[in-house]
This record gives C-alpha cells, structure tokens and sequence, in this order.
C-alpha cells in the first residue's frame, strides 16, 4: 500500500504525508477520532463555515513544520530525517487530548485531568503500539530534546501551530482579516544559539500576526454568541451530571454515559484503562446527539437549557470593561426564580457573570526574539520602531454577564 | 429586534438577510436543523474541509438570488419586491426535506418518501405558522408562477443552487479546479419570453460550467472512497433495521429508533404528524453517534461494518467502463463467507455492484438556453462555435464494485 | 452606444460605470493618459506585479464609493443620485494632477506647481467641456459641500483612497500583508452629525487597517531598492534639465523637451495654457524612452545615471535611525570624485543623504471617530481598549544615506 | 553579493533564485529589458490590469519548473543539478527574442526574421559572455538534448509556458475563468520513456486545461478591442516605416528610427551585430512615445491613427463565421477615401480584414499523453470517457472585418 499520500487542503493547496510513520499515525483511531471534533466548538452558530477540525488543524501545522524545517535546512541548519519526521508527529499529535468541544467542556465532562495530561496518556500508549518509534517526538514534545528550536516551532509565541490555527479559523469563518502571511513569516525564521528567532526584515509581518491574533480574539473566539453557545453547553453538562451523579435517568451514547455518571479522578485515569477507552470514544457527535434527546427530559432545567440551545434562543451576553452591577444581577436572579419556579442557586443556570482575557503577545510564556542585523537578539516589542507592541503585551480583562431572556 | 443581519462567508464575503419573514424562517428549528447535515456526506474522509452544512449551501443559494435578481432588475426587467422575497425563500427551503447524509441515506433510514415530497410536507408546515405568508414561495418552487424564470434560477440546468455548490464544494474541498464564475455567469443572465436565458458572450463561461461540473463529478461526488464510504453507511443502516425489524436490541437515538425499528409508508407520512415531528429531529449526529455504539453490538455483520467505518477500513472501490467480472464476484463472495462464517445472502454486505452515472449537461431535464446578438435563441451545444458540447450532453455510466478486503 | 459599462478588476471582480457622464469622463484623455502612469513609479524594480497604473486606482476607488453610499443609504442617509454621481466623480479625478512617476518626479519635472494645483486647473477645464455638469463634484472636491462626509470618504484618515491603493499595491506587488478588508470596513461606516464615523465593532477592522499601513510603507513604499530607484530618476531629471537649461543637446520626447528647457513658474501655469497642454501629453514612457537614449549622451554624469538605472546598478540605502556618519560622507564623496574625476558639487549625484517618514495614523490631518454603541464619539486611540494605537500616531523618522558603489 | 534572491509573485507567493548563474542571467541587460514588454501587448486597454511583463512570466515558468523537476524527482527519475539549472535556464530565456508588442508587431517592425531567430542569437550571445556554461540550456531548448522530456517541459501542449502564462494572464486581467490548477496538473506529471507524460487521475484536469484555454482565447488574446488595438499599431506602424522608407521626417527614438529608416533582412541581421544591438535597445515605450509624438505628424494617415489610438477610438471589429460581404466593404472603402481624401490604396489603413484561429489542443505540434493505470500510454482524446475532446482538437477559424467609424 503507498502510505505517501497527498491531502487537498483549501489553504495550503496540498498536504503530503512524507513517511510510512506518519501515515500509520494519522490512520490510527485516536487520530481518526480528531475528524470529528470541531476545532472551534459552537463557533458556527456564528460563522457558519467554521466546523473545521482538530484533524485538519493538526495536519495543518505538519505541513507548516514541513515547510519550516525545510527553510531552516536551506539556511545551512542540521536537522536529520529522523528529527524531521519526529517535530511532525509531534506537532501532529499536540492536541491529542482534546474531548469533544475542547476547551468549552474541558472541565466539565472530564474534571480531574487536563487535555494535556490525557494527550500523553495517549501519545505513550501510540509509542508502545508503534515499538517506541515515537520517543524521539515524545522528547521534542515535552522539550527535553537538545535542539530547542524544534519544541519551539510547536509551542512558543510564533508556533506553528499559531499560524495554522489563525490562518485556518479565519479561512473557515470568512474573518479574512485574521489570515497570516504563514509563507512570509516561515521564510524568515531562523535559529540562533539554538533558539528560533525571527530575521529583523520580518519585524513588520511579525506586528501584524500579533495584531491578526489579538482580532481574532475579540471577533471569533470571545463573540458573544460564541460565548453564549459555549456556555450553554457547559451548563447542559454541568446540568446533565448532577442528574447522573444522583441516579436520575438520562439518555445517552455509552461513552458519555461513562462520565456523566462518575466521578474519575485524576488518579483514576492513570489507573484504570477503562477511562481512557471510554475518553477516545467521545467526540462532538456524542454530545450533540445527546442534548437533542435532552430537549424532551423531564428536569425543567435541562430541557429548557437544551431547547434553548437547538433553536439558538442563547444567553444575552454583555461584555464590558467594569463588572456588571450586582444589583441588576439580584434583580434578574429574582425574576428567574420566580417565572422559573427555581432555587435561588438553580437560578444560576440561567444568569451569571465571568471573565474573559485577551493578549496578543505573552512574554510570561515565551519571547518572539529578533535577529538584528548586526547578530544581536532583540525581544520584538523593543526591535520595533515603534513602542505600540509593548502596549499589545498587555493583558486585556473584560467582565461577562450572561443571561437568559424572559 | 434587528432581523437584518449580515453573515461572513468565506465564498462571498457577507450574505445579507433582507426582510424578517427570511430572518424568522432561518431562524426556524426545520432551517436550523440543516447546520448539523453535512451537504457532502462523508465526502470529508478524502476532503477533510469539505465539512460544510446544506445550511450555509443554502443561505449561498439565496445570496446569489439576490444577486441574479438585482442585476435583471437592472437590465429593465420588472421583479416586485414580493417576488423577490418569495425567491429567495424557495431557494432558501429548497433542500429543507434532507435527511441526515441526505442522498446515501435517502431510501434506507425513510423508505416510503422523498426528500422533495417530505420538504414539500415542511414547506407547507411553516406556511402555516407563518399564516400563509409562504404562499407565493410555494407557486414559485412548484412551478406554477406565471413568471417562469423565477422557477429556473432554483432549478434548471444553469441554476443558482448549482453554481452555489460547485462552488461552495470546490472552496471546502479544495478541488479548485471546481469552481465557477457565479459572478459573471449571472451577470450574463437575461430574460426572454419569460425564461432565463444566458447572452451569447457567456458561452465560453458555460462551457466551462459544464466541465467544472463534469469534473467535481467525477473527481468528488463520485470519488472511489466517498462512494466506499456512502456505500458503508448504507450497508449499516440497512443492518440495523433488519436487526430493528426484527425485535433486536439497539442503541439509537430516539428519533433514530423510531425510523429502524418501523416502515413507515408514504401514506403513514401524510396521515400521521408524529412521523415528521421524529424526522425533523434527525440529523447527522444521530447516525454518527450510533454507529460508534454498535462498533460492540453482538450482530457480527453490525459491528464490523461499523469498526470499518470508524476506523476508515472502507470498501475496496473499482470503477470501471464494463461490468466486473461474475467469477470474480462469486469467488469473493465465497471467500468471504468463509471467512465470516456468513451465509450467502450476507456476503452482500462485504461484496457488491452497483453502476454510477454523470452526465454534465442533461438536456431531459430542461435546456440552457444562448440569446444570440441577432436576438434568437439557440440552445448552447448549438450556439457554440465548437461541437464538444454535444458529446458532453451524453450520460456516461460506470460499473462499481465493492469489495471488503480480507 | 451603450456607455453602462462593466470592466474586469482582478480585486473587486466587476467595476461598473454607472451614469454616462462618468463614461465620458472616463473616455476623455487627460484620464486615459492616467493608463501610463503607473501607481508605484519604479517599484516594479523589486515587485514585478507592481505595473498597475493611477487609471486603475481610480477605477477601483470609484467602485468603493459606489459601495460605500449604497452601505450608508441602506443605514437610512439620504444621498441624492446626483450626490453620489458627483462623489464618484470626485474620486475618480482625485489623482488626475499626477504626472509621469508621481510623487518621485513632482517637483523634478514641473517645479513651481503641485499636483493638487494641476489637478485642479485640469478638473476645471473638463467642466468646461462638460457645461458645467462637474461643478457639484468640485464642491464636493474642494470640502466646500455641506455633506462633509463625502468629502471625508475621499480625503481622510480613512479614505476609500486608502483603501483602494493598500489593496491595489498590496494585490499587485504580492506583499499579501497589506490587504484591508475593505468591504468590512466599509460595511462599518456611518454617519454621526454629517461627519464619517466608524461603527464601534469596527475597532479591531481599524487597528488592522492602520497596522497594514504601516507595513506597506516599509516593506513597499519605503522598501531600500525602491528609494535607490526612484532618487535615481530624481537625479537623471535633474541632470537632463541642468544640461537643458545651459542650452546643451538632449533627445527627449516633445512633451519632456518642453520641460527640461524651460523654467516654469507657478505663475507661467496659470497664464499659459500651453504649459498645460505638453502636461497631459506626459507620462512614464516619455521618461523612459528618453532614459535609454540618454546610456550614450556625452555628459558622463548623465550617461552614467541612465546606464546604470537600465541595467539595475542601484544606489546602495542605508536606512538608519541616526544620521550616516560625515566623516564617512565626505570620504565617499571624496573617492568618487577622484574616480569619476568630478567637481566636489557633481559629487552629489552619485552620494547623498535624505529622511524618510512614517506616521500610521496623522492626527493632524484628520481624526478617525469611533461610533460607541453609547451614541458617543471616540477618536480611535481612545476607543480601542489598548493604548497601543496611541503609539502608532507617533511620527517614525529614519535617514536614508544613498551612494554609488565603486 | 548574495545571489539567491526570493522573489515576490502575487501568483505564486515567492519565487526563488537558486544559483547564481541564473541571479546573473536575470540581471543581463538582454534580460532586464523584458520588464519593458508587456506581455499582452494591448489587451490593457480592455483589461486594465493586464500589464505584466514578459520579465514576470519567464520568472514564473522558471517557477513551474522547479516544482515539476522537484515532483518528478520525487517520482524517483533522475535529473542531475545541472540539468535542473539548465532547463530553469532554457525557460527562462524562451522568449527573449520578443520586440516590443510582441506577437502584434513581430513582422512589423522587424521583418526579415522571427522573434525565435532572434532568441537563439541572443542567447549564443550571453552564452559567449558566459564562457558556454548555457551550452547544456541551449541543448534542450533546442530539442537536441537527450532526456525529450525536458524539452517537452518547455514547448509541448502542456508546457510550463502555457501553465504560467494561463495564470498570469488570468491573474492580472481578472478573467478568473482562465485559471487553471499549475500546481494539481504538475504533479500528476510523470515521464514515461523519456517523454512527459500525464497520471490516468489527472484527465480531468487537462480537460479544465483545455477549456479554460480555449476560454481565453474568444475572451482575452482575441477579444475584438485588443483585435482593434493591436491592429491600430501594426496599421501606425507600416505607415511610419513607409514614411522613413521614402526619407520623411519622423520623431522617434534612435533604437526604433533605426529600423523605421532600414528594411534589414534574415542576411542583415546575421551578417552586423548592429541590428542586434539597436533591437535590444527597443521596448514597449519607445512605440508609445513615438505615436504620442505622432498625433501632430503632418502626414493624414499616421496621425489620425495615432489619435485615434492614443484617444481609444478603436477601429470596429466584427467577427464572424463567414467573410464579410464584399459589397460592404468596397461600399466602406468608399466613403473613406471620400471623407478622407485618400487613394483606394491608402484606404486600407482605415478598412481591412483578416481571419483569427483557435485550437485547443493541436495535435499537429505535439500530444498530451496519459499514462493509464495499467501502464500504457494514449493520447488524451481517446483516454477521456467522453469523445468532446476530439471536437475540441478541431481548429476553430474565423473572419474579422474591422473599419474606422465616420
């Protein structure tokens, strides 16, 4: 069987799978499962085009880290086949982890282990079924592997992943004003000291993915009716699990049966198989499928959160600089109660407060170094001609209110 | 509340929503539902983009309306502003009868019905809520209007449903070579005598249409593993309601189970209500999910071709211009059965043939029609300079034939 | 003859003339003399696609405007046909003053007058063949309307200008960084007390937009080779005329011979319409044609600077924050005086020191005002919820230092 | 110096420079001077963006085949370094023996000999600067090279030239419709005994090819108004030689004086380097210049066509299937020479016909083979599953008759 195939991609044109590894990889169930969670949740509710995947982001980034490396090499920079094809599967397999509706119901379907922890979990047991030919990817990926740049590529302040991601949430979602000029920014990495850095001719390109980002944010992935959907979501599940957790009865797929039922620890996880089984069975679908049969149960508060959110009747939601005056929220939670008939805690279902962040340059995480002409290194926000990237540094606080129209 | 939205698209840049009644119809759960029904099915297992809903397929569809309509309007021709909303809302509902994978699954989960009687049945329902506002949407889409042009803009051989998917399935697949000129195409549309007509300098454009059309065909519909992967989700849905038939417990969900576990005849459609009210609420997540559940249903033949599906283990695909071989046929059938331990009549579901057929421009369904600067009209195989298009009117038909690999 | 036109632009699709007047204008040679003069001078020296002309630009910034008064009357302005016939016009005129190589030439060629004042005098006298019809085009023109936003959209701090030439030049030189989404920002316009104003969730389309400014100026309009360039033809005109005016022989296209042995005044322009009429009969390829003859001329210096503009031997720039160092001036002006054997003054044509500027966002010309959903006006700095577009109102200043290497 | 320049192409994103023998070809004077000749000639007067050079396309070409060389040595054939630079060498330089307009004036300007001719002395000449290290290019341009298939890469039915020059003229003319998928069709390329051939899958991407080739033809190179202008400048052309002919008085520049004043023939041009040396010098500004100049020669003919093309008053065009009735054109001859006060003879300056072509796909210089699955090769009009490509491999003729309005 030829295993070097080629995928269209409507952004880069085509994606070639370079090795019979990768290939083995990208077939296998866990990756497979990718197909069917969407990379940016209930964003289409708004933006209509976006139900791409993690599958298609992770392939993405690969083809990215294919580009680079090969730029890199063409600079006069060492990188062997084997590290070649180890950073692919590394950045490949760098959202493993994710369950259904990754970050909206991280901590609500699955409480004690973070996406992290289970994308180890299960980047390990791939490495045993493939005789321990991912080791070399598992270094990279946790960065204990000497040539830094490598793990930089993958998670850093201008990470592949990054450039995919902005570039393919803004293809989808028609925000055309978030695309990044990948090729031009890849073109212009380097390494020094064994570091990535950016050549000072890319200082400009470099302002305008942080700018591309910081949009982003405020226009797709903190929308209001996105954070609307995604809340709804997380309290259907919330919701859902108190009734499993005190017997109610609750249909469901089998694998989301497994948690809304239990509580699994952490240590859990580690221990007993089983969890892991039920977790790579979970996809978007599974949920989805789920809250439609929801719509008919018999807890008011379930059903009314799960009509609400199949005929797109979400929270209103103000975002605003200063929290939402404490008054106004008694008022509503009064009013809730009352037409609702509810507790005052379960009124929490229907209106509540929250906040979001925003911040386009992270230096706590990481620095996006520039080689100056004269060899130099120079954190960008001071390479620039301009101090308006030390003002982008900043992190940006907004107050959520969210709640139920009446 | 402000109905007059503007959508991002990334095809058109934004669709706008002109008038309420629209708003409130996209607003309406039928609509809705079309977010969560792929337009191209499985197709994303070889295209992994083309994820892209007969929701956002339709709003494209009104959007180019709209367009078409502005620009005869311009050419002097006279479109009411009721017209005008009344077509956009026929191309609007147009596919509104899909089920979940809407082709591959047309006659296998609703047997007695079709998807254009069932969205006639939907159509009328909300006319009704809407106390009749539908109405002239209805005499448009039936074609009964006196102004027949409206009816060939949503269905005709050059209609704006089609330019809308050639070109909505050439951006999400990244097959670009897909794509169509919707732009000048309609603006090279006219009218006389009441029908649509294209002006003789589109000639060239249509041409190319009629090959962009040829080859999505062949290049996407009609892929290898899209039809192995269609042909596997038939082949499921078909299992399980011969286990649903006959007493077998299943997973489904509950709309799924109301469709595997009776037939329900075209006239058990129209007489009882509760039919539809359990159809509206099927989608693509009910199917998806389920069949991950009944990867470990005890029926053999079930769960293998589930695993096959889930795991992209997909029918063996040939296509070809004679029929398969018959020995061939019979001794995979053995071998299979053998190997299964099925009887005969179950290697069907391993083993099988079916023919496909493409035809690019059919002339038995309506004609397009060339307005020739001496002001006759001519049909385009005929106004053409070149007499290519004719051999492009003829059907072509293949052989298929599907084979589990063992 | 049908004078509604539509013409292909390989950016926004279709341009269409609307109203026969603008057809005229458009047919009428002081404007189709704009189709040899290209919008980016001698940029092409380093992005080839960069050819597009200021006929062109005009084009495009007359199609944002149709679009921009459709956007603002669908938000309920009233703007007459007669309006936006005239707004259309203006900015299809805005450029027509420009002579060959634009701002490069503007005072090399014709000294004692802009390009604004040319424009003026030649909008003038198209009026006068037109009876009159351009008058309320330049009311509009001249700021002396009482609809200022009109004049806003043509000549602001956001200006369908603007947008038109970040696209065009972005488009054609394939510095895909500098694309605006300018059908969003257009979207986002209103009107506040008849002024231009952006609605508030335009904020983040804006920061884009001014951080895409900035960057073509570096990377295009200020880019090393470009400076190289165009103070080349700088120095080449300036040596042709020396020589001109000291009666020495030189071929030059008519038009060009007009200029080059002659010192027009300010005053001359306005008195003699000759003047004018060798003006209009300028363009790039007078310049040009002349610069390959000039490879031969006897005078060294001339001949030296067109021999080595042909054949791509280019200033050497330095682009720096502080002023070149004299020392190092003198002494290259030093070694090439002894080389060419020059006087020390002739030593200036071949080494020479300028500055070059950049502001993303002039206050001083014009605000840019933020609609608040609280009906308040904000200029953008304020309105943005990060402090760093204050940064970019900021003036950038660098040195150029330009020699010929030896 | 640093010769491995990058680049930027708005088609392609980045183009790159890979050795230094080729940075220096690229900067030859011979080379350089194609930035001056547009590479459809006229064609901007209907397409306004339609002004890229013949510099940009031999880029792109050169572009094309890296990436071909690179995908068949995927393929696992052997093409040595120097073979690579050599046939980017040989593509390059196809067309640098155009004059200026091209193919509108190739017999015009210059008579006794082909722009081909031209080429191979051109390219002999930089060879001999270049101490022979073109021998290996020229070899392969000139068919005599052993590895065809990289001849056929060059000039074949689906050569790199056609690939680039559809989608660039595509690009810059915005007939988007001429687009075809460069990068799909090159790499189904495969060689197959020595010659290019094309994978079985990739049929219906060379019948898109075809169309859309086809499509530019009627709509672009053959569009009446660039009939009509590039028609004007052959008819200004032979007018201004006929003056110098018979000793009149003519502006021009000295390159094109010396070929209006001369009648060099095929001897000529091999026997004194002179010729050569004036035709390099020549470009697309010294014709504009000169029939600017023109528009106030005293001679009737030259300067009413000059106007008349300078003022876009074109002559008009018919094209049709069948000649122009000969009535007709005696009647029009007519009333020009009466309005005009002309000879019959001289009338043809002002009415005159022609016939224009159109083939698809010839046959007659070269095949487009497909390698079919089971390894043999047929000619793509029999592996098509449908017969119109033998319609479209039919030469498609037809008449223009063209006359100045009175």
């Amino acid at each position: 069987m030829n295993k070097h195939k080629i995928i269209n991609d409507p952004i880069y044109g085509f994606i070639s799978i370079k090795t019979s590894l990768i290939f083995d990889i990208i077939e296998h169930p866990y990756f497979q499962r990718l197909r069917y969670i969407k990379q940016l949740g209930m964003t289409h509710l708004v933006y209509p085009g976006a139900l791409h995947t993690r599958f298609h982001h992770a392939l993405g980034a690969m083809h990215l880290m294919q580009l680079a490396i090969e730029h890199l090499k063409n600079k006069g920079h060492d990188i062997t086949l084997a590290e070649t094809e180890a950073a692919c599967i590394a950045i490949l397999l760098h959202d493993i982890g994710h369950g259904p509706f990754s970050h909206a119901l991280e901590h609500t379907i699955v409480q004690g282990i973070s996406h992290e922890q289970i994308g180890k979990l299960l980047i390990a047991k791939i490495n045993n079924q493939f005789d321990g030919k991912l080791s070399l990817a598992m270094q990279i990926f946790n960065n204990t592997y000497e040539k830094k740049f490598l793990y930089q590529l993958i998670a850093g302040q201008l990470d592949l992943d990054r450039l995919d991601y902005l570039n393919r949430d803004s293809f989808f979602s028609g925000v055309t004003e978030g695309m990044v000029s990948s090729d031009r920014i890849i073109k212009l990495l380097n390494i020094k000291n064994g570091h990535l850095v950016v050549e000072e001719k890319g200082i400009y390109s470099i302002e305008k993915f942080l700018i591309a980002r910081r949009l982003m944010y405020w226009q797709v992935y903190l929308h209001k009716t996105v954070i609307a959907a995604e809340q709804m979501l997380v309290k259907i599940l919330e919701r859902a699990r108190t009734i499993g957790q005190s017997g109610g009865d609750l249909f469901a797929t089998p694998a989301l049966k497994h948690f809304l039922y239990q509580t699994i620890t952490n240590h859990d996880f580690y221990q007993h198989h089983l969890h892991l089984t039920y977790f790579v069975q979970l996809d978007d679908t599974d949920i989805m499928a789920s809250i439609k049969a929801w719509c008919t149960h018999p807890d008011f508060i379930l059903s009314t959160l799960c009509k609400n959110l199949t005929q797109r009747k979400l929270y209103k939601v103000e975002i605003t600089n200063t929290p939402a005056d404490t008054h106004r929220i008694i008022a509503l939670k009064h009013d809730i109660s009352q037409q609702f008939n509810l507790s005052q805690a379960d009124t929490s279902y229907f209106v509540f407060t929250d906040t979001i962040n925003n911040i386009a340059y992270n230096t706590a995480t990481g620095n996006i170094n520039i080689l100056m002409k004269n060899a130099n290194l120079q954190d960008i926000t001071l390479a620039s001609d301009n101090s308006f990237l030390q003002a982008l540094a900043q992190l940006v606080t907004k107050n959520i209110f969210c709640y139920t129209k009446i």
